[in-house]
């Protein structure tokens, strides 16, 4: 056992450093790599084979809608970059610029696309011009580009890849439709596929995207209390068509404006699945999401027979469309378990000679290690099951981490004791003003999560300042 | 009939200028569209579901055989990309520099990939220890950014969307069988989906990849009689290895060199489907990559009972797997009609009240305009047939254009004579020197196409020089 011990021990517990745990895991499960290209990493395959799959998942969910995909350039001429005011402030400080194309300067220099409303804009100015013409609901997957200071992998580096959607809307009321509508579909998937629950809400004015009229949000409690901002959904009204001039001819012949938002979520979801799930040994991955579903890990593997049974299991369970491989190394079954634990792969299959002879096989469970001996011949429609419960344990017990994590304060000195002594969500009254939000920032070391669809009232008046209340707020520590 | 026809006559003819065909026809079926962004394009719904196709068929090929996808970093810094000499002298006069992230000058400029064999050796350089590690067999979907002077639509473009494989091998001959696999893989993709018949080849040293031992590439005959590089394999052998020290503890013990290739496929080849397939009335698709297979247009379709068996017929076509849409616009049919054809939808389903009544529909063929009157409880099984055999044909009519201008030259004057008079390809005998290579480029203006596999003696001396041939060349004009 030596071997395997080596394995888990390579990586820090999560008590101990959580977030030497984080960088351990994502290193040792084959994730992502450092490369010398500062701020940016490699997604490895076990990493990249997670995005294809989010990747595939939303996509579908996003076409269901009726989103069509298109490309627009990576490059954003600093002039269209600074239509939009706000929207400039917001990213000129951590935009790449390129400076020259071949040995020649550049007469305007280009940005590299930190986001793209400013090019979808453009283009729409003039691809949209007739009733006829809306809605446009258009979204690309892409990488783009922030000059972050310090990064940390998926969490936050110079390069990411995500999706964005872009809309345009004749309407006020239909472009808040769909802001929410993905909004929505952004939480259902990760309830759905990536069993981690959600908090709804709306950003505060401080918070809010750069350029937006509202941004909406999807916050998920990381195993650790802090907050991760999971995906968010922006309604720009008609400020970006008014500063670029996206106007269509109505039924009634006059010019409006359009009505715009963009939603995104990103490889940094990826984190979170790593922060919700993982435990000491490494990965836990749900269900739905894992590019591998069960190893088949045979025991004595030379001994007769064996062999051939586990290759009959894996296409007994390929045949019953479980993403299913077959561990046939020369790696001693310890280490074999020691690296699917890492990896997260959902359930191992462990079958040796004497499970041969009983015609049986036992799967065990990643998330709580539980074992269950399973006739051979009914293997595929078992591991279902088992795989089904786990991707509902899952979610249940992320819920209920995410809950018993979730405290309520109503004083100030309640709030600062929470914020100080147990980390997870704070709800508490606030009054809506940002100054308040400011010093409670300062203060306390919380910021604004959300403002949640949920509302609730805990008390009539700011927990930090005493004024009225306005709204009831999700603090928290934020990733 | 007066609009349809405008439609049509919104897009010069093939004959008259087949540039401005192509640019009209790339602009009216809505593929792609200009944008502020000096040479890079914005890739339409339309275009870009061409691209989810193609990525779709090409990668589950990839997977087939046993390639992972990855992502790495859009930037390189310019020591990275000077490690090798020859690749830097290629690439370095063609790329885009970054020198300022956010409000600070970088201290070492970054490129934009233009392409990624020096970030995957440097990766596989940490990554890579023991032979137990090869073979490396990756792919990134991304685009790449190369600084054209003049740009076209998918042809030329500052960026474009491409794959890149890249591989590493413990030895010489497995880096070879890769890069051939690779290069046929391409070449069947290009026949059974695209319909687009390819020679399969070897670059002469002139026109190989910069840094690589051997480039091999796939030449497809447009409309035109222009060639289009389809497609490229590079074996680079150790060169790079030994470049960015990347070696393996062999079983023996000894550290030995990986040995690498690398492919790629881009947005390009959709410019070859356009050039290869279309017509004076717009776009031809064959039916496997089509993204839209049939179209439903209902005449006269507010009498009764019209509009229902449309949708009918629409659902029975997906039913059966068929991507179907039904027109039910208000648009004439004969608009319809014209934009399908524009948009190159294989079939379209035409049905009125007379053919309701006799329980039929008329399947027309986008590629000949022929008709089938079809039985409406039969059609999804017609259609499908009608779709097989249209793809058949679409091959076999690009095979029969491409024969029919294939040349052959023996002497000097005969090789001069059909590249002034006949658009083409010519297969020539050719000495190996490069100096008769450049001096042909120059007097006769044909470049090299490829070396193919399919080797002739046409003569025994250089079709140009007269000394002792060496191989059979395809020469044409390219693109």
């Amino acid at each position: 056992m030596a071997k395997e011990k080596k394995l888990v021990e390579s990586i820090t517990s999560m008590e101990e450093d959580f977030a030497q745990w984080y960088t351990d895991v994502v290193k040792k499960a084959e994730l992502i790599d450092y490369t010398s290209v500062k701020g940016c990493m490699v997604i490895k395959p076990a990493g990249y084979a997670l995005w294809e799959n989010i990747q595939h998942e939303l996509d579908k969910r996003f076409k269901e809608t009726g989103v069509e995909n298109v490309y627009l350039p990576l490059f954003i001429p600093e002039s269209l970059l600074q239509k939009e005011k706000d929207h400039v402030e917001g990213f000129a400080p951590e935009v790449a610029w390129v400076t020259h194309g071949g040995l020649e300067p550049l007469q305007e220099r280009l940005c590299v696309r930190p986001t793209s409303e400013t090019l979808f804009c453009d283009f729409y100015a003039n691809d949209i011009h007739s009733y006829r013409d809306l809605p446009k609901v258009y979204n690309q997957w892409c990488s783009v580009v922030r000059w972050e200071k310090t990064t940390r992998p998926f969490l936050r580096s110079r390069e990411f890849l995500w999706q964005e959607g872009h809309t345009a809307h004749a309407t006020a009321q239909e472009a808040e439709e769909r802001t929410i509508q993905m909004l929505n579909l952004y939480a259902d998937f990760c309830e759905e596929v990536l069993a981690i629950p959600v908090i709804r809400g709306k950003k505060t004015d401080k918070e809010k995207f750069a350029g937006a009229e509202a941004t909406y949000t999807i916050e998920a409690l990381m195993h650790d209390g802090k907050a991760l901002q999971s995906g968010t959904s922006h309604n720009f009204g008609d400020g970006f068509a008014k500063a670029f001039e996206i106007q269509y001819a109505d039924k009634d012949n006059t010019l409006k404006y359009v009505h715009q938002t963009s939603w995104g979520m990103s490889t940094r979801i990826i984190g979170g699945l790593i922060m919700v799930h993982g435990d000491d040994s490494g990965l836990v991955l749900p269900p739905r999401i894992a590019p591998v579903q069960a190893v088949v890990i045979p025991v004595r593997q030379k001994a007769e027979g064996v062999m051939e049974k586990a290759q009959e299991i894996r296409s007994a369970l390929i045949q019953a469309g479980i993403r299913a491989k077959l561990d046939d190394t020369d790696k001693s079954p310890g280490w074999k378990f020691s690296e699917q634990e890492m990896r997260g792969i959902p359930v191992r299959i462990e079958m040796g000679p004497k499970d041969l002879e009983a015609g049986q096989a036992v799967v065990v469970r990643r998330d709580n290690r539980e074992k269950t001996v399973v006739q051979i011949q009914e293997i595929a429609g078992k591991v279902q099951e088992i795989l089904d419960t786990m991707q509902k344990d899952m979610l249940e017990r992320a819920r209920a981490h995410r809950d018993s994590h979730t405290y309520t304060a109503v004083t100030k000195e309640e709030f600062k004791k929470t914020a100080d002594e147990k980390p997870g969500f704070i709800k508490a009254m606030w009054c809506g003003c940002r100054e308040c939000e400011e010093a409670v920032k300062e203060e306390i070391g919380v910021t604004t999560r959300c403002m949640p669809f949920n509302q609730e009232k805990l008390s009539d008046t700011c927990v930090f300042c005493g004024k009225p209340a306005k709204t009831l707020v999700y603090w928290g520590k934020a990733y």
